[in-house]
């Protein structure tokens, strides 16, 4: 997914501001507005649109009495300086991803998604029943914020690359537009890792100063036309098996809505969380669809590269894991739950998800087909 | 899943009973109570619980207004006349399955699932975004009842075997107790379908009167005991890849409701959806374990038993459409947007969800795992 590698500082840019105090309304519970910064564009439309949908259905659940304004990313408040601007009370909330403030603290990436880790399901499983929220929220204490999943892409695709990559050798040098820990992943395996602004990468890529990028999937992808200047399209992102939305509320805002808002409002992010992932699989394969249908060559990474990127990973964790506590506790636990999860989903999930009907004849009076 | 293949007609042992009328509340928005009856027995405390938790939370959403009382299944309503019930405004509201109503129409098991069908992620995808929904409420006013979806239980295990299925060749005359469009699927392989009280299945299994029974998944077979009696535990259940369970209400209750009420009862059903899912993943692992640890014996069906279920799924499928118009139609969006998700499953996700790493070293530095 699309985010910078470095965050700037909490506070930077951001005007303090208190969190809007609760007026009595005419039936005993309070009219509040709050304002909720998101760290995506408008023309995400998926995303932002995962928002609006929060917004109007607290306003619906509440007669309107909790109205939640939407600011896209950068109206308000920088796109990765959402969390910040939540904590300090600028906004009483904010739509977005926590792997985009690994640059406080590479934990936040355990809110999102990590390589080779949970899918969509898996994910949900361990917030919500695994001890993962739990785990999260103690952290988000730190920053004075709570958090509720908002869903899942889903696995991503793993970006265009201008060239073929048809072995662990073509990787060596090859610069390629990836932050975080699929940058990390990335660097081990020889290639060189870059950062630039969303709105440099298309002509970086035309003119080759980038080899390669990744982004979300076909129907985001889609948009930003990278595929007029790098036909193959890989898969999967290793990195990003089910990277995972947020919404964070600032803790203080909170704790001042009534029980039966907080009800409300928890209700709607578990909401968004089904609906933005159907959504997502709604969209996408009429996506890649017109994507081949306009020249773009699928590949897959081939079994090295993926074997080598799985190592590798292994090896970041083990690192990150002895030199940040929060990171380990989180870890221990996610990664227990992933190891279960993994082997019981290769057992009917997987077996019926790669079953593939051989050529079967047409069906008996079938002709109306 | 578990479900009787023959229905008694609607009305059967059902009393009629009025919708309950809303009374005016203190601070304007009116105190309704409402029933909810179930299918499910407590002992199924994934399912039973998950109303239970669509109950809580419209009850603190609305601050007590909203009562729904949930009463398990044959408590006030035999577990498969729950959308009679429903239909007869007996109770309001019925947490149960569609596809237990196909002796009404087969229609219903769109509702739910259909052999090699959408898997759990496709068939909210179909439901929220690809039409699906809208199609079944236009069927559902046949019946006077709004519906939604409430969570699906993952692909299911194909159940409990005495013998080794080695082929195709072992298929005929098997008895296996399975109902609905998977017992015309194993029918037209050889198999004998069979119809069993569930009280009586154990025992017919242990005196070999049957030879297999299917069920639902780890978590919920363990606690029949099927695996002191039948060590063969086989997957995938082609016939059930995403079972979706449904909440379904009585239309003039639901137009009865004020509209905050109804905002709140939709989310909380998409939040149920969400989280029943997360919670069949987080306990069916250990289960699983747990079985194989007892002695459970794991088994893919063959590709061949696989292939010649497919080709019989679709036969099945080209004989309901001929016969019936109102499967005819919603089938067809059904089909075709299956067709296109499985397509993109098989790119990113399946290609994620089959690497497996093969036998890696130990990470650096990984001495405190």
């Amino acid at each position: 997914m699309e985010r910078r590698s470095f965050i700037r500082r909490a506070g930077a840019g951001v005007a303090a501001a208190a969190v809007a105090a609760p007026a009595l309304g005419q039936t005993g519970q309070p009219e509040i507005r709050w304002r909720m910064a998101s760290s995506f564009p408008k023309s995400l439309d998926t995303l932002f649109g995962s928002g609006d949908q929060l917004a109007k259905r607290v306003s619906d659940a509440t007669g309107g009495k909790l109205q939640i304004r939407h600011f896209a990313g950068g109206e308000i408040v920088p796109p990765f300086q959402v969390l910040d601007a939540v904590q300090q009370g600028t906004v009483e909330a904010g739509h977005t991803v926590g792997y985009y403030y690994v640059g406080k603290n590479n934990a936040w990436a355990l809110d999102t998604t990590l390589p080779f880790g949970l899918n969509a399901r898996q994910m949900n499983a361990w917030l919500y029943f695994g001890g993962g929220q739990q785990l999260l929220r103690e952290f988000y204490k730190e920053y004075g914020v709570v958090g509720f999943p908002m869903g899942s892409t889903g696995v991503q695709m793993g970006g265009w690359f201008r060239k073929e990559l048809r072995g662990l050798a073509d990787v060596k040098g090859l610069k390629f537009r990836i932050p975080g820990f699929g940058a990390r992943v990335w660097a081990a395996l020889g290639a060189v890792p870059q950062s630039l602004p969303a709105a440099e990468v298309y002509q970086a890529l035309e003119r080759g100063t980038i080899d390669a990028t990744e982004f979300v999937g076909p129907y985001d992808d889609e948009k930003l036309g990278f595929y007029k200047v790098a036909k193959f399209y890989y898969y999967p992102a290793f990195w990003e098996p089910g990277p995972m939305v947020s919404l964070y509320i600032n803790q203080k805002a909170w704790d001042g809505l009534p029980a039966e808002y907080r009800a409300i409002v928890e209700a709607a992010a578990a909401e968004c969380n089904v609906t933005l992932t159907a959504n997502y699989d709604a969209k996408n394969p009429p996506a890649l669809q017109r994507l081949v249908n306009q020249g773009v060559q699928l590949r897959a990474f081939s079994p090295a590269v993926m074997q080598a990127a799985y190592q590798a990973a292994q090896d970041i964790y083990a690192d990150e894991r002895a030199k940040n506590p929060t990171f380990a506790k989180i870890y221990e636990s996610w990664d227990k739950f992933r190891a279960d999860q993994q082997r019981w989903f290769r057992v009917a999930e997987l077996s019926m998800e790669s079953f593939r009907p051989a050529a079967p004849g047409p069906a008996k009076g079938a002709a109306k087909k």
